[in-house]
């Protein structure tokens, strides 16, 4: 069952469903994802307000007022911040008012401490031009019964800040989907073990990890497991509690590939088991009792791009954004791509602007092995199948990267 | 002592250094900085290794070998993943080998087994083009001495999966700076308070979080105070363990501005009191102890802006960031900018690409308040001191905002 890349995105994404919401206290919610509509109860702000420390007054009695001729008023009240008016402004008269307090009735403008001079209570208005655009007024920033943040939103400063003013103390946010990483292969030790003779470090998972957290899962870090049959159902069974069970290794043709069998074991539902893009061939997908299991290659290269491709869109749409896809612009190749390409394929990258153009070369270029060339990627060259080698001066589409 | 934006930056970025490091357990690193330079310990692959299930040989004995007239071989091995060969390969001998094995001594490529029938221990080649492609080399990815990660770099999947390679399952990373937020203002009550006439919440802080989260830091959110010397200058003591103190309120002329008056009294060095931009302005700088304080404005336009220009930098530095600025670009006004400028100005905006062009307005531009501007804005207009209104088409420099 080898599918086209848009087919087996189209099948896991029909596939899940966006996560149940959570309330989770405001100061722990910088980066997730809003799930409630918020509708504001209240005018923002809720009264008419200054900005600034100075003097209430009606400004039409100061708009001419200057240093050589200044207006004197009567100082008759004296409004902190928190505080409320208790008398009303009358023609020749003047409240005190700090930065943030209500400004009393029938005032019309504020004039700043630094544009007054105060006797007693004599306040001179040295320069009262513009006093009346220093009010803040109710409702300006917000209406009672406005739409003001809708589900999807990532909450960043801004989404914070208005969450706070509408005294939602424990929003409502889509839960994280939990995903388990187990890697399997009997060359595997984990990351803290010693070396031996034919042995390699389980990087897979970590590497997975920042990729989940990336696309708002939660990852569950299973751990290494070598390849038989018994053990790794034993651990896919263990997964239950997660909404995703990614799996590296055992996944291309052979007979130590075993993920196929495991999921036939447990009567995991296959939806495909081969995409057809490279790096990345060789990726199962299937589906028991609402879960999505995924068999990624047990090679970084492979796993990291089936991943992107095939799993962060996924995680996306369940972690409730409402963008799934990274962001794709037009690039120049700065470097030749000599290889031709079968399937579709991706090639980590590194574009930067020059002029009005963004090029863009391989950023394994210089022979680099994959680990490299994925820690120093911005972004991702897409070539199209069946494509001969690209010389320089090709277009070529680029995936940005965000993380980079 | 106003300052110009440039100095105060430097005054800022020259007060602080850089934090310093910790050890973290890998699966907790994704985001932080590395503290340290990883030298890889080994080559790797740290053994020839083959990329495929299927038989390792002799690719010149193979590479005219078609399913018409195949080569046959004898198998003499098998090779599992984590295994090591017992035998060498000789003319006309292939070993069966795992996706991750070791290769055998002499053998020179390898045929994947799609490309193989075998009956017994009998391995008919069917085809060998290529085959000596198939073998991943010792050291294709890392020398042994060779610096891998520089202190400074962002621990992304890429990072996370090579640091696992070389089994650095406690990296060295620099410590976040711990960044005390305290809202000043009789005014403000705590967001899961109900709101009295004339008391509005305290977004601030909670603004200010999602920021200092951004630049790397760790916010510890003291909540809010009213405009009370003592009261603020117990506060500013008790957040002796943190790095940074940050107040919002009080930063502004007038007898309720008291964090100068606070500053005074704890014996805090002032560096200065205002800074030339808008919004902004208002914002105080002190040091003691080699701790750094900072005084906000009350206005969350204010603060937000004061924030991004002087103490994100800051932040940046203290986290070990290489970069402290955020990416500028020129854009071109898509809708106009009607005020005149004096002091140099920030203006939330939104960009997008058009053609070849980056177009941006203010996304404030229907009257929004600032938050919903703020909120909405992927970017910051930067319109240097002493401008008329810009038009249509006017090239403005944007800062690009990573959040949004």
């Amino acid at each position: 069952m080898s599918v086209k890349l848009e087919i087996a995105q189209e099948i896991l994404l029909n596939l899940v469903t966006v996560m149940p919401t959570e309330r989770v206290a405001l100061h722990e919610c910088w980066r997730r994802i809003l799930g409630e509509t918020v509708i504001s109860d209240m005018d923002f702000p809720p009264f008419d307000r200054s900005p600034l420390d100075g003097y209430a007054l009606i400004a039409e009695e100061v708009g001419t007022a200057t240093a050589e001729s200044p207006v004197t008023l009567e100082q008759i009240d004296y409004i902190p911040a928190g505080g409320n008016p208790s008398k009303a402004i009358n023609a020749g008269t003047a409240s005190r008012i700090m930065t943030g307090a209500p400004i009393p009735q029938a005032a019309t403008g504020v004039v700043r401490l630094e544009d007054c001079s105060v006797q007693g209570n004599q306040v001179h208005i040295l320069d009262g031009r513009g006093a009346e655009k220093n009010i803040c007024r109710r409702g300006e920033d917000l209406s009672q019964g406005e739409e003001v943040v809708k589900p999807g939103t990532i909450i960043n400063a801004g989404v914070m800040g208005m969450l706070a003013v509408l005294g939602k103390s424990r929003p409502c946010v889509f839960c994280k989907p939990r995903v388990a990483l187990i890697a399997t292969g009997s060359e595997i030790v984990p990351v803290d073990f010693p070396l031996t003779p034919g042995k390699i470090r389980n990087s897979n998972s970590y590497m997975l990890s920042a990729q989940v957290a990336e696309a708002g899962g939660e990852t569950v870090l299973v751990g290494n497991v070598s390849d038989n049959l018994d053990e790794i159902a034993h651990l896919l069974e263990n997964a239950s509690d997660c909404d995703v069970v990614i799996t590296t290794g055992g996944a291309s043709v052979g007979d130590y590939d075993l993920i196929g069998e495991v999921y036939k074991k447990l009567g995991i539902t296959l939806l495909f088991d081969r995409v057809s893009i490279k790096p990345g061939m060789p990726v199962l997908a299937g589906t028991r009792d609402g879960k999505l299991y995924i068999g990624l290659s047990g090679n970084p290269a492979a796993a990291a791009i089936s991943f992107e491709q095939l799993v962060r869109p996924v995680l996306m749409k369940m972690a409730g954004r409402k963008i799934w896809w990274r962001p794709r612009v037009k690039g120049i190749l700065a470097s030749p791509f000599k290889k031709k390409t079968g399937a579709k394929r991706f090639v980590w990258a590194r574009c930067w602007q020059a002029g009005t153009d963004i090029l863009v070369e391989p950023s394994g270029g210089q022979g680099n092995g994959m680990l490299k060339s994925a820690m120093a990627a911005n972004s991702l060259i897409v070539i199209p199948e069946n494509s001969p080698p690209l010389a320089v001066g090709t277009e070529v589409e680029i995936i940005l990267l965000a993380d980079a």
